[in-house]
């Protein structure tokens, strides 16, 4: 990312969002995050308030003025504000559409009015829906969508996209599986976790515990991103990035339940998703990135391993947590 | 369509929503139309208006609350209401988002909000992008988004399938190519008739005239949706609707300057597309609905020369086109 001085950051206080901001000021970049701080968090951004090269906006995507305004002079955005959770799509339809399509819109357009043309992109593996082929590649079957989170994700991609074609932005889409690390605060690990913090003894999994995920360890996912960013060459440059392997939510619960040291009685749901719109097979073709040269350094297990212990280090992020 | 009673069409009063109206209310339904007369033309609905199993509601897709009241009592939607034309999105990117995919999940709420669960939408092969395979089957490779009219028609599948999903809709997504017959009123074969209207000696093409397209006559194009709806199982049931040819854009204007008895100097704008996002080359793979039973009874050059007939007898849609 030589080229690139002053880089801004939508969801810039969240999991992904924060830890690209470090490292960014690490590579010595200008880096201005912008968060409404609904799922963020200041203290993710403790190390880089104290770094000159770094500054805060505190403002919503939904505000087009402030967003219009707060982006100027950068070079290069990336936006992952957005809400991240697959799971509770169904009970507000309104959010994936507000916070993920029409959010992706405000930002091109506040990025078109300003004239930056690069922006790099957080979407995901649920837009290949319950995909035919697996491991599945970016240029699979033209998926159906299964959740309001997929195709809002994948209306933001259609937007991205069109504006590469239309008003020459150049961009990079990745395609995430779940990702795991220090700052992970939400998803079915979270959930685990919080879930065996209360009763050690028992535990309810959602479905039958046989679904099938892969994940990315943020650091690697992190420097995949810079790896695709450095080395492509098109338009729009669209990547899939997960761990070569997956594991079911049954080995996750059990590697947590070891690092903690519990034998937990399990019990399910049932059914082979968790929830509706779940997919029960999530693994992620990564030829394409590993076609640049990047491997991840860490795999499913240590990617667990670290979430769990930084969670186990970090019981702050349980307090306040009214949503479960 | 035996099981339903009670049909509400939104854009009822455009060229494809109106030619529907009249097909239902020939088919015995209760009909409804909900258009906000923005390129709809009440003249479209002179028949249907004497019919009194028919009733229309002028209003706005974009007021969810005159939507909602609107559409109770209903048993099936046809969502036709759109931002049709995929040319002049980046005049106004804004417009595709809100009329096309925004539109499209008001329709849904109002459709949640009062129990109806069968939808009919009018998607496009523009969702395709620039295919790779041509001619393009319905599972074609996951598409790139070139246009924002696309783009927003994808978001709107996309939000169609999650409710199928999540909320136990049943829906046909029909991606149309071009369209062609009476009450046409938009698209370039309205622009090649209205210049060589006003100069019938020079035209300009757009492009280099060599785009390939392929279109489908408006009851060619009910009659596959009917059958479609007819006889499909699954809670989401897409197809591509064209006919079973192509045609270059210098032949459409051969065939129109031939009815009209004209031979213009063509000029060409140059170049493959004849416009930022445009697709140079569109032909569906129309397979899956002709596994079905279907058949067009109309080619291309017919489908063209009726519209063209037509365009030719109803002068009045010309007065007030301020656009061009």
């Amino acid at each position: 990312m030589n080229n690139i001085d002053n880089v801004f950051i939508t969801g810039g206080a969240g999991f992904i969002g924060s830890n690209v901001a470090d490292k960014m000021l690490n590579l010595g970049k200008n880096v201005t995050v912008y968060d409404n701080f609904s799922t963020g968090n200041r203290r993710f951004l403790e190390k880089a308030l104290k770094n000159n090269k770094f500054s805060l906006i505190e403002g919503d995507v939904l505000d087009p003025i402030l967003l219009e305004k707060s982006i100027t002079n950068n070079d290069f955005v990336f936006h992952f504000s957005a809400n991240a959770d697959v799971r509770f799509g169904l009970e507000d339809p309104k959010r994936d559409l507000e916070q993920n399509t029409i959010a992706t819109y405000n930002v091109l357009e506040a990025m078109r009015k300003n004239n930056i043309k690069n922006i790099g992109f957080s979407s995901t593996g649920s837009v290949y829906g319950e995909a035919d082929i697996i491991p599945t590649p970016e240029n699979a079957p033209f998926p159906i969508q299964t959740s309001l989170y997929g195709a809002s994700k994948l209306a933001g991609e259609g937007l991205i996209s069109s504006y590469c074609e239309g008003y020459n932005f150049k961009s990079w889409i990745f395609r995430f599986v779940g990702v795991l690390g220090e700052r992970y605060t939400h998803g079915h690990l979270f959930d685990f976790y919080q879930k065996l913090k209360k009763n050690p003894l028992e535990m309810n999994v959602l479905g039958n515990g046989k679904q099938k995920k892969s994940y990315i360890y943020i650091q690697d996912c992190i420097e995949s991103m810079i790896y695709a960013i450095d080395k492509s060459v098109d338009n729009i440059n669209i990547y899939n990035l997960g761990c070569d392997e997956y594991i079911e939510v049954n080995d996750s619960v059990k590697i947590i339940s070891d690092f903690l040291k519990l034998d937990p009685k399990l019990t399910y749901s049932g059914g082979k998703k968790g929830w509706v719109g779940d997919n029960p097979f999530i693994y992620l073709d990564t030829k394409k990135i590993r076609s640049l040269g990047w491997k991840e350094n860490n795999n499913i297990d240590t990617g667990i391993i670290k979430t769990i212990k930084w969670l186990h280090e970090n019981q702050w992020v349980f307090e306040n947590d009214s949503k479960k």
